[in-house]
């Protein structure tokens, strides 16, 4: 697996999906496929099985692939998995966690939000709190890794308190599944996409969920199209998705689940992009920048580095000239402090990562920044955030 | 634009979608895009600017790219522009009919259907009398080319009496749009799909509607993911998607609207496709095989054969050896005979069909099959159906 790919002259996505995907991957779209042939039914079977081979206890689960974006997935759970009439609790700390409740507000579900604004984790006691406080709260919805910061949120606390009330937790897993391990955490099910930690190209997302919620999730969706359980059923059946997949994605997505075991799964992609983190945190401290997060709560995903307070400093030139020089980085989405995010997760290594930092070293130096250094008020700001217990 | 690519050495899809693309659509998705970069933007501009270019009268329309499958497109329409209260009327022959129908239910919508059975057309005098029954009824849906059958539904004639009746037409234009003009058709809106008559990969639709329907959708649709109101305000804002794209098959469908313009847009590729269709049709019939429908109804799209009535005739070994030949055919989905289809679209001209029907032949051969004429009971169920008038 040689990074970058012999053939490589784009620009690295420094995104959290879309992402740089390897060659291979790419190649695999050079053939159409037959939606309805037994050897694209194979390919889904495969893809089903591999994803579940990820979980540490795989028993009593399957996988369910569903067209659309990510978000499209997340619909398809919450409109599958909650019941009509039920009551939800959403743990929000960014613009995916405000997503799923807005979610549920066009579902018609009844829900509140435990909102920690753009970055602080939501924690074990609160949760705990609100759950004994509103005995009607059936289901909890947390975002695992939530990339508007690139917190890394505490799933096997908030697993802890969910189970100990007797509720059930579903997992907005996008950005981290298959490269955190879900070590420990009871859910009933959980969420992730294509273009993700495995590394392949968008077109569809994958619901991972008990076999007795998938049974007891029929006819409760809103929509015809993201209904799970008909999904399910159609593929256990016939082998089949139930509408045309992205065929040309999914082989693709085949290929980058190959790699993805061939690089030692879980551990060892969280491996690899832990260091892509270690690498470009360091290389930009160095260059003065500083991140929103202490170190503790820095996922291997996304990190988010504020503006320096520098007024020769602009974020569209920065970006531009990071593009130039090969580099597509991601702004930020915070609302209390100007700030921009750089990826680690895709087809990239340490070694790209230290030509990312050299990049902003050469833009900073062109925009005539001196000192990369965070506004006074930024770094208030992070003070609110304490280190994990 | 060779046919077959020189690189073609896979099975053609003689299906309607996912169908047989290019190798220069394919090789578009060689590359990695941001989602959010201006690059990408400009690339989804210029989709929305040539879909509109190809109607006769674009004027008041606007185009709305939507992620998933048609039926996620056919189901954002629907979602997004009958309001909650109102009542359809569903015009039905065949699966495609019934699928708009099984929406509307899980949507909640009133309806009714003028369900036609398996094949036989929707006609104008039909629908006036029910629209003049109830005028409780807002909106007509109907599917344009039925690929169950692969009838061409008589849409102008469909529309005429819509209109008339001053009710609102929204329109399955799945396989058809880009092959079949509109010529004359009064409609609020259209759906269609990367993957069918543009030749793209599939992965998402579009929905063109008048952009007074697009006003008015805002805050109907029962679905986040699927509102084509917000959808088409965030592109229009942002020049984004409002979730991830599948941006590979994005940047390959534009690659296949510049081989269309080539072509000679919609009557280019109507030309080529009805020729296709001429090809196979003549072919088959002159080995004894009988299409369902007389030549009137016949789609450019796809046409349904009858199977032989020999009892050496057998689908699934006739399939495999088609597919061996380099040929995958499509089954049947009639419930008053055994039948099988052959899709005309995709990146193929009449010398590949040409050996389609070389390959039908050997294939007869190969089973034992002297005479592939089918049942009298399959042409006394075609003679149900009437000539145009």
């Amino acid at each position: 697996m040689p990074f970058p790919d012999p053939a490589h002259n784009e620009p690295f996505l420094l995104t959290p999906g879309p992402l740089t995907t390897s060659e291979a991957v790419k190649r695999a779209m050079l053939r159409d496929w037959g939606s309805w042939d037994e050897d694209f039914r194979a390919v889904t079977r495969e893809i089903r099985t591999r994803l579940l081979a990820m979980l540490d206890t795989p028993e009593g689960y399957d996988c369910v692939p569903m067209q659309g974006s990510g978000t499209f997935s997340v619909e398809a759970m919450l409109g599958s998995f909650v019941p009509r009439e039920n009551k939800v609790l959403v743990l929000s700390n960014g613009a995916y966690g405000l997503r799923i409740a807005e979610t549920l507000r066009t579902l018609g579900r009844a829900y509140t939000v435990i909102d920690k604004g753009d970055y602080l984790p939501p924690r074990g006691p609160e949760i705990s709190a609100a759950l004994k406080a509103d005995a009607t709260i059936s289901h909890v919805v947390a975002v695992h890794c939530e990339t508007s910061s690139g917190i890394l949120n505490p799933l096997k606390e908030i697993s802890d308190v969910v189970a100990a009330e007797g509720r059930t937790l579903l997992i907005d897993s996008m950005s981290a599944f298959g490269a955190i391990p879900l070590t420990g955490v009871r859910y009933a099910a959980l969420v992730s996409s294509a273009n993700k930690c495995i590394e392949g190209v968008p077109g569809f997302g994958f619901v991972i969920a008990q076999v007795s919620e998938l049974e007891a999730a029929k006819g409760r969706s809103h929509s015809l199209s993201l209904d799970v359980h008909a999904q399910w059923a159609t593929m256990n059946k016939t082998g089949q998705w139930r509408f045309t997949p992205p065929t040309h994605a999914v082989v693709a997505f085949l290929e980058a689940l190959k790699a993805h075991e061939a690089e030692g799964g879980v551990a060892g992609r969280h491996a690899r992009y832990a260091q892509n983190r270690d690498v470009v945190v360091a290389g930009m401290r160095a260059l003065g920048f500083e991140t929103l997060l202490v170190d503790d709560w820095l996922s291997p995903i996304i990190v988010t580095f504020f503006c320096p307070a520098s007024p020769a400093f602009n974020f569209k030139r920065f970006y531009d000239l990071m593009k130039q020089k090969g580099f597509i980085i991601y702004p930020g989405k915070l609302t209390v402090a100007e700030s921009f995010r750089i990826g680690c997760i895709g087809h990239m290594d340490a070694a790209i990562m230290r030509r990312v930092v050299t990049a902003a070293s050469e833009a900073l130096s062109a925009l005539g920044v001196n000192d990369a250094s965070p506004p006074q008020s930024s770094l208030k700001e992070r003070a609110k955030l304490a280190r994990k217990p």
